[in-house]
């Protein structure tokens, strides 16, 4: 492990990302925009903490600096921002954002980089938190071949699998088409379980029964589980999904196609954020059917 | 096998269900609109013939009756119309109906038949033509346990599993809630790669990075393959797709409840049967967010 590894943003996921960089056997300095979740993961697994975005990317230098903040905005903020990566950075030093993020911006900051000798990849997850546990996260890579080479044993630290889907952005385009399948497959879910329950089957056996056949995905076996026991503290986030979905139709529009069904989908996630169920898990999304029935 | 079984309807699924009841050792005889198909079924293996649906109730007499045909006229022609069913039941029959139909039509037929001594039960299909070809079906069934236990060892010979839902009807709902899952997902698969296609990543490279995830389901898997290789050749029909979905919403709105991803969804399905690809697999949904998309 010759590489030196810097990790901005211990969020839900990040937190678990880095501390299984650790237990591979990386040297991994860390940082975070508040100071104590930064020193609390130093204490209990031993990573070097950095005090600025700045400090982090001087002490890497020509290493690789993976982030994994929670938007768009964020990652700007670490990468440009004042006492931003950008003052750090080295020639060979090798950006990852591995958040979910504008492709725009994606593209905007690889070329900014690029100008200053430093490269930048993009590689957004899907697995949620008990992926990031438990270093089984799916990994959609975007970039050159020999960046993704070089930071391939990280990503195999921490995920499953990981594929190169295409240049810079892609990995951001694939999480959209990923964020697309799991935001529309949980609302389809929701409906298809309040219609067992109002229709007269049994709903835990209708699901038990979906598994089996053309229906079954992971999201009716985890999820639906959730929806069946209401039980819905997050895991995922419906306002991180709605964010998502949102930066999704916007792509679409930038592409030219549309996408009626993602356009539907995506009101049903903006009326749970509107009815305060925002920091729900997005395994609430079963409350909207419900709740637009009781209205009717 | 004491019982003896009566088959009616041999079409893309009920010919390979019918063979497969014969291979497992149950003496049966089958009953086709278009006599050929019965003729062949016969000569291939071995099973008996009935000219019309009342004969084949005369022969099967207290045994099983398992139709399987298109939509609801035509069971409900195979149960009431001329030469039906219902003039050849006995005391002890017991119909089961694996086709997908209304639920209020099945429970309608259940009534009718238990005023002449005769029982009925749904137990609708998932799995498409290679699920029942390979006996591979998933089985939702309806109806009170003693009935479901005597057909048992039949769903058995056609199906991987079978759950018993709830009362008559359940099995129905239960494939309603199927439908509602396979057609949004369908929908959503199409969406997604259309996305990664027009935003720049590898659309095959995105279907294999999202089957690890929580994107990942069979649809994607088996459809999202056939869209890739724009293989829309039928297996399952987008008509019969569209039929589904439309009962679906029927069933929702009898049951007071609202919808609103399954409303559009439908949607979706509607425009390619209007455009003239209702022939197609279901996977030819593909095409319908990309003739939206050269129409903008």
């Amino acid at each position: 492990m010759s590489e030196t590894i810097g990790f901005a943003g211990l969020g839900l996921m990040g937190a678990h990302m880095a501390r299984n960089l650790v237990e591979a056997g990386f040297d991994v300095t860390v940082y975070n925009r508040t100071r104590e979740r930064a020193d609390a993961l130093a204490q209990s697994c031993g990573c070097g903490v950095a005090a600025t975005p700045a400090e982090l990317a001087s002490r890497i230098g020509p290493g690789i600096i993976i982030v994994c903040v929670l938007d768009t905005p964020a990652l700007e903020e670490i990468v440009e921002g004042v006492d931003g990566l950008m003052s750090g950075l080295v020639d060979g030093s090798l950006v990852v954002d591995m958040g979910t993020s504008r492709v725009e911006t994606t593209r905007r900051l690889a070329g900014l980089l690029a100008e200053h000798g430093a490269a930048f990849a993009d590689a957004p997850v899907s697995g949620g938190e008990v992926g990031a546990r438990e270093a089984a996260l799916t990994i959609m890579a975007g970039g050159v071949g020999p960046d993704l080479s070089r930071v391939a044993p990280c990503f195999e630290a921490m995920g499953r699998s990981w594929t190169h889907v295409g240049p810079v952005g892609a990995g951001q385009v694939a999480k959209a088409a990923n964020q697309v399948i799991v935001g529309l497959t949980l609302a389809a879910v929701a409906e298809a379980l309040l219609l067992a329950e109002a229709g007269g089957a049994d709903p835990a056996k209708t699901r038990e029964a979906l598994l089996g056949g053309f229906a079954g995905s992971r999201i009716l076996e985890l999820h639906g589980q959730r929806m069946l026991d209401k039980a819905f503290e997050p895991g995922g986030r419906a306002r991180t999904q709605l964010k998502d979905l949102d930066q999704t139709l916007e792509l679409a529009e930038q592409s030219g196609i549309t996408l009626p069904l993602l356009a539907a989908g995506t009101e049903m996630w903006r009326e749970m954020v509107a009815r305060g169920w925002g920091d729900l898990d997005q395994s609430g999304i079963a409350k909207v059917p419900r709740a637009l029935s009781e209205e009717n």
